[in-house]
């Protein structure tokens, strides 16, 4: 599999939740799937992740870069047709930077158009409500425990709570594992 | 156990690497220890993870909370008596920021003089090495796998190649994992 990786920037406050962006690779280094991250270079404010205020604005892309594997490219400049799947870690800046940017929510929508999956966990299902609709896995997410995930096959999007229930990483990396060996089978017997 | 985890800040290129830190969490939730990741507040320059430049200085606690799991402290602030271990993830601000700090120095040093346990990674054999003497652990690092580690047991210095040596992150787990299991189990048996 094919897999591009949207970032938000590097960090949960004011881009992507580092710890997901890290399992989410290792899930897919076991799995042998091959993986793009690709960022928007626009700027937005960063936050300081000790006393929470905003401060100075940063640029998304190099941001980004710090969680991108050493080939992170502007989301721009990928082709979708290229890509079997859409993942997307969870992280406040998703919602901040991202929500009404015509770039990012094109490149969703080619996803979900042709019916692709799309992956995603914690802040993402709030993300992927606001371009694909409120009722997205309304009802599986809220009975859903860390370590598991929940898939609405008619729209080929999966969901793993992370943070949002995690009690720990352990628990973040079952859900995540889980997930992806999901997708990785699905694909295999398509 | 209870650790102490000394970040550099957040990036391989001027803070300490994320990919490692995240996996050392992973392996201290899996062996239920407790940890507390600590930096020193110090500026210095930040270097953009794309262009490779040094850019504007940043602050190295600030910017090391966004892998401080929500708990991080300034290292003047803690008493390294209150742990029992010290483990140093890699990343090239080890050096870049640490290598000629009073604070980090002693720190180091409290935990080396006691005996106390020390696990490091990747550029945190140089790091120690700058600190506690070229010699530390130079033949066995040379031969390691990615998945394994070692120990100078006379100093209790653990070591594995982390980045180094690795291909992709399942190693680096494997040898990070490997390395906290055998502290644990020392700690266990002791």
């Amino acid at each position: 599999m094919k897999s591009l990786v949207l970032l938000a920037g590097c960090g949960l406050g004011d881009g992507s939740c580092i710890e997901e962006v890290i399992l989410t690779y290792l899930a897919l280094d076991k799995y042998n799937w091959s993986y793009q991250p690709v960022a928007h270079a626009m700027e937005a404010p960063s936050i300081n992740h000790i006393s929470e205020e905003p401060e100075e604005k940063r640029n998304i892309l190099v941001e980004s870069a710090r969680i991108g594997r050493g080939t992170i490219q502007e989301l721009d400049c990928v082709n979708p047709d290229d890509f079997d799947c859409l993942l997307i870690p969870g992280g406040i800046g998703l919602l901040s930077n991202y929500r009404n940017n015509e770039s990012v929510r094109k490149l969703v929508l080619s996803f979900a158009e042709q019916g692709k999956p799309i992956a995603t966990m914690c802040a993402g299902i709030d993300f992927l409500r606001c371009l694909l609709g409120e009722s997205l896995l309304q009802t599986e997410c809220e009975t859903l425990s860390a370590n598991g995930f929940c898939c609405d096959r008619s729209r080929n999007v999966y969901y793993t709570p992370a943070f949002r229930k995690a009690k720990n990483l352990c628990e973040v990396q079952e859900g995540i594992d889980c997930m992806i060996q999901a997708l990785d089978s699905c694909n295999k017997n398509s």
